[in-house]
């Protein structure tokens, strides 16, 4: 049976990938690559120079799939995403019979760790439960963004003996989570954090961890929020693309 | 000025030791190591095996400190808690000045990622706060269990755009999280998930993720609550200890 290792490589340093992911990389026939065109090449040539390091020890190939358009404007964002995920999908169940033999190991990297807010995992899934390419696969740990941050701000993620929350900046906007003093957000376009400024709240930030252009601002929230979003739309022009993740902790 | 890396290691299986933490550990020259008596003498093995296995480059020195008693009946946990702490920091510093040359590396290896349930960071600050050894100090992420145990699972962490809430036993038995129904729990000695065992819940359990013990079960929590029971009972009974992390997840 053919089969997929989905490999959590880290969020920015190579350096964070695991001995396990290093084996894993090594067992691979064939690299699987979604290219999601030009506003994340960065990422795509970090997944390219993260093979090209590590996956010395035998010959392997690589196979583009063109990402499919994803509907970012939709009403129904978690339908846009299944729908999205299921063309996805269609395109690595045909990918996979057509370039990887039938005892094949494939192998997909996925930035952090592919239990992460990431659409890995689904599609093997899905390809797996549809049954048209019969396929197994593992999926090896990453570390997240959010550990990059804690560790280079040398911070815990929890207090002692408390909870965490970790969301989305589209739910911050909504409000702030109930019965939890400490919040990681991700995916925030917007640094939907500002609407706090005036509590008493402390801001972990942290953008490209782990990557040379790596950006760290800490402090009290009302204090550097104009600060790290003057830094935030410098890097953004500057790039084209950002990633960015943060602690809130209330004080 | 000496300086100590606080080092993750993952949390179980000496392969989900990242590159960054193998460097680390071959600038070290002396590793501080926390015996905490008998109850983890499984898991000061495991160190001291991945130590041995990753650390080849140049020699080190190994300098052992007994761990002092923790009041864990105490009504006030967060107190007793620091009043531990601060009784560790100590003896660390006393050791850092002992044992670590004004130029010296020393090493902490931390389960799982540092930043997560764990005392070593706040220790380092309370000594580099304290000022009377100086000390810098860095942090390495490492994979936690609760990677290891999605990694495991082949699941993801979060649902499409949703949240995750990381808590402990004593919390979720104080009440289900609100606004959350991705539910992490760990450091709960009694699986205090019962309570919900009525409920549309699905959980998936890992005890001694990573490690050839491995335990794995999962599905809906009213029909699997029982043979996780007895397996952690009869796990626990063999081995002397347990170390167990579940999620829960609300459908
Ligand atoms: C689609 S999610 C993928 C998360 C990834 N699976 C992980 O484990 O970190 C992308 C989000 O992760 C965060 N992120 C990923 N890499 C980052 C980095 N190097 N620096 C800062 N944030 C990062 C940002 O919040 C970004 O919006
Ligand atoms: C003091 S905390 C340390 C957590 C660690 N820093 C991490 O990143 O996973 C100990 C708790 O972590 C969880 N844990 C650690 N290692 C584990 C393993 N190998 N399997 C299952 N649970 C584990 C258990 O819930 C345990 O009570």
């Amino acid at each position: 049976m053919r089969k997929v290792l989905i490999i959590g490589i880290g969020a920015g340093d190579p350096e964070h990938v695991t001995v396990q992911a290093v084996n894993a990389m090594n067992a691979v026939d064939v690299f699987f690559v979604l290219d999601k065109g030009d506003t994340t090449a960065d990422l795509t040539e970090a997944r390219r120079a993260i093979c090209e390091r590590f996956a010395t020890r035998r010959p392997f190939r690589t196979v583009v799939i063109a990402d499919p358009p994803r509907d970012r404007a939709a009403a129904d964002y978690a339908g846009a995403v299944r729908d999205w995920r299921d063309e996805r999908a269609r395109l690595i169940e045909e990918a996979l019979l057509a370039e990887l033999g039938e005892d094949g190991v494939g192998g997909i990297l996925a930035w952090g760790d592919p239990a992460l807010y990431d659409g890995t995992i689904r599609i093997l899934d899905t390809i797996a439960a549809r049954g048209a390419v019969p396929v197994t696969y593992e999926v090896i740990p990453g570390i997240t963004s959010v550990q990059a941050l804690t560790a280079r701000h040398r911070i815990m993620l929890n207090r002692v003996a408390g909870p965490v929350h970790i969301t989305t900046g589209r739910r911050l906007a909504a409000g702030w989570p109930e019965g939890c003093d400490d919040v990681v957000v991700m995916l925030d376009a917007d640094l939907a954090c500002r609407a706090y400024r005036d509590e008493d709240v402390d801001i972990y930030w942290g953008a490209y961890l782990g990557t040379p252009d790596e950006l760290l601002i800490a402090g009290r929230l009302g204090k550097v929020i104009d600060e790290i979003e003057a830094v935030r739309r410098d890097a953004r022009a500057r790039k084209g693309w950002i990633m960015d993740t943060y602690l809130l902790r209330r004080v």
